[in-house]
């Protein structure tokens, strides 16, 4: 049964597109990201709770993201009776199912925070992944806005706690309800008009990208994308007045005084029920958030934020990187938006059948992650490796498994060479491979007098940097390979491990 | 956009069979394991890496566990492209993949580990789910038994750091080529033999349950189960002659003392190369083991062990929970395997063309967890939630805002309370389902004075329980809720905090 005949046929290893392996570093800084921010988010008083990766395709709902585009979508099976279940392409879905099913156990509101993957099936791109993983803080069950307005200040804590200084991000916070009021204002309300509802948002959220008389263009009749010559492509405008379009843009617009911003909503949008609504709720999260010391240069009102999700209701915030770095080409790159979220009341009450007002943050962890290594921000200095105790005298394998037992029961990362022994070349470049602090070996010579040879790495790593006499350069290498007697192992270990810094528990 | 009609039908709330939700005290306690499974892997000197959820299913290969029960299976879907995908139901087979893909990048012998939940599309049950955690590590490209007999002892170690005593596991160590030599020395090589072969390999895995003359009738002619009075399920047995019967029992019996069981092993295959082989490899780990002094109460050699995975090619190893316990309706439960490895030479090989020696060990860490909490080994009091400071006067939130943020500034969990804020009763009531340690409460009185009321909810939840004369309890209801000033708000709670032992980071 071992000894199958060999197929002739060789698989290629490879892995489906938009899915990746991560090594060592890459996991180091998740789990640092992922323990900061849920310091912050409990600090902000959430609990944790774990939803599985698949749900009935059903509770997951048509709120799938971003449904115009027509590759976008999620990753789904039928089980054995025939119901149709998905990976979840968010946390939020998950969540208001879980909400519902428990919502006699939970206390009200229902504060939890959640972090995992999520999976999109969709085309990738670069920085576009199927799987990738978020990290989501939602208040269930509170219609204030001080849930809205205590989401932009965590998000604002958790950017400062993940080493990103302030003036270098920035929580923008705008209402679904300011831009309802906007369609309605220009007649766009009702179900016939969904597209061109679709495309005047497209526009507004191009406020950032492009100067004021493009997005004008978008409103209109549409734009040409690098210049009119024909040459480049053409999008089709919303076909509003220019009327229509200066009320769109006197709401939206860039504003530095976030007073003028709110001020300029309410004028425009006076006859609006649900606009004034709206404007009424930044007001208050902007006086709650001042209050607690948040100035414009960390939460920012901008009436120009838009977020792609379906399912927002009222709040929507977007945190955005403003720091600019140079892609590979020398060109620059701008971040943009690392995470966000927004008021959903109507997510959990499919399931209840009577409003559930809610509201979520979410940080998109792989997306920052990214961002923050571009910007050098990530420590990626590989961690050092286990001390290797190499094997001289095959027969002795068993005495120099015991070297490596008491170098891990006091505590320290070791491992026995387990390559084939023939070579200590091999086993020394090995040991290098793997970062190792130090090498430890016994030939008959050390055995007879009861020592082992003891090579500090590091230091003879450093060596051949070393300037200055031969007298030094002697020393050092006599310091960088030393026997000693082999029942001093242990502390001979740690007196390099510790002279270089290198952690060991005890 | 925001007010679409409600459907008149509500959605059931629920998820797929096989699948759960964790709250905190699951997922703390997950959080501890891993964090300890991590730290000993990282001694023996395994270095982290981590693969996607879904791989193409082809890659997972032909290798799916237990294919012989018909419910058994992976969740697969397929790509645009037509491709299928499957969901991982192991980490082992992901890491064959992601090694032949990197296999020139990598040090060798590649030594990693990785933790993740992996998937199952089969019938769950009491204890069986879908989706589950396992912690693995392997080390590919060795072939040296020292590989196999690390895996060993680390999985002794990972048992003692995770809390389970010394006598409380066993580690039994067996290798398929002892049972290979078996089947060899009865005449059962050769493909036309493969359901036999699997009808010996199922009785010998029946050794931990039945008595050796149980056994034998599984070997035999077959095994009516609760008495011959035909009233029980028949099993048909392997239909072996009593001699090939004695030779099967021979080597896989329980015995006492490993040195007889290797002893006999060597006799009954002295004519099996393979059984030879396999013999002299499991003496090999025996002596390694002992060298570190890993006695037999900690890892033992156990002929009878089979695991069920078919790439396994040489050394397996089961770790084993010998404790036992009760279920809810008294009768004795033993827990059985958490975990388990060995040798899998081919699965690298399917891709690289050549054979690439390896050896994994995995702990099925959500097993391991229901079987620690089941023996109380795992802490389950709730952690204590945030300070809740109260709304007493609706108009106000953005000084009770002003109150929450300094205490955070301070580094005490604490929020504001976002329910509806006209019951101060519903109020306390919130703090209490939350285990929050003290509220806040500041109506027009205390304001005037420049005062906050602090309420200690752990000395007030203790004043009913409380004996003895009624000053005491006079002075410590009034010790319960104190009027502080409100400038020195954070330096009073932390006072009450560190009282009661509540964490709080500065």
């Amino acid at each position: 049964m071992a000894d199958k005949p060999k197929k002739p046929q060789k698989l290629r290893a490879r892995l489906p597109r938009g899915l990746g392996d991560r090594g060592p570093a890459d996991i180091a800084a998740t789990r640092r990201m992922t323990d900061t921010i849920r310091e912050v988010y409990e600090r902000y008083g959430f609990e944790p709770v774990e939803t599985p990766t698949m749900e009935f395709t059903d509770a997951l709902g048509k709120f799938l993201p971003d449904q115009d585009r027509p590759n976008e979508g999620v990753f789904s099976f039928q089980d054995d009776d025939e119901q149709w279940i998905s990976l979840r392409y968010d946390l939020t879905a998950p969540l208001a199912r879980y909400v519902a099913e428990h919502w006699d156990a939970l206390p009200k509101p229902y504060r939890s925070y959640r972090a995992g993957y999520v999976y999109r099936n969709e085309k990738p791109g670069p920085g576009r992944f199927r799987q990738f993983m978020q990290f989501d803080a939602d208040t269930v069950g509170s219609a204030s806005p001080a849930a809205d307005a205590e989401m932009c200040m965590m998000a604002a804590d958790a950017m400062e706690a993940l080493g990103i200084p302030r003036g270098s991000y920035l929580v923008r916070v705008n209402n679904r309800k300011v831009l309802d009021g906007v369609l309605e204002a220009i007649g766009l309300g009702g179900e016939e008009n969904t597209g061109r509802r679709l495309t005047v948002l497209r526009a507004i959220d191009k406020m950032d990208k492009f100067p004021v008389d493009e997005i004008k263009k978008l409103l209109g009749p549409g734009r040409w994308d690098g210049g009119e010559d024909g040459k480049g492509d053409f999008t089709k405008g919303a076909g509003l007045s220019v009327a229509d379009a200066h009320v769109v843009l006197g709401v939206t617009e860039k504003r530095d005084d976030w007073n003028d911003a709110i001020a300029a909503a309410d004028l425009y949008l006076s006859k609006s029920e649900t606009g004034q609504a709206g404007v009424s709720e930044l007001e208050e999260i902007a006086k709650l958030v001042r209050a607690s010391g948040y100035g414009p240069d960390r939460i920012n009102i901008d009436p120009s934020v838009v977020r792609g999700l379906e399912y927002y209701t009222g709040a929507v915030y977007e945190v955005e990187l403003t720091l600019e770095t140079k892609d590979e080409k020398g060109r620059p790159v701008r971040f943009g938006s690392v995470g966000g979220g927004g008021r959903y009341d109507g997510l959990v009450s499919r399931f209840r059948g009577e409003p559930v007002p809610a509201t979520g943050f979410s940080i998109g962890v792989s997306r920052l992650q990214a961002a923050l290594t571009l910007l050098g921000k990530i420590d990626t200095t590989p961690d050092f490796g286990p001390v290797v105790v190499t094997v001289f005298d095959r027969d002795r394998v068993a005495d120099y498994q015991k070297m490596v037992a008491s170098l891990r029961n006091a505590g320290i990362r070791a491992e026995l060479y387990l390559g084939n022994p023939k070579n200590m070349g091999n086993q020394l470049k090995y040991a290098d491979r793997r970062n190792s602090p130090c090498v430890i070996i016994q030939g008959s010579d050390e055995k007879a007098t009861g020592e082992v040879m003891l090579k500090d790495l590091i230091l003879g790593a450093g060596l051949s940097d070393l300037e200055g006499d031969r007298d030094t350069y002697l020393q050092k290498q006599a310091e960088a390979q030393t026997k000693i007697a082999e029942n001093d192992l242990v502390s001979a270990v740690r007196k390099i491990l510790d002279k270089h810094g290198v952690k060991w528990s005890s």
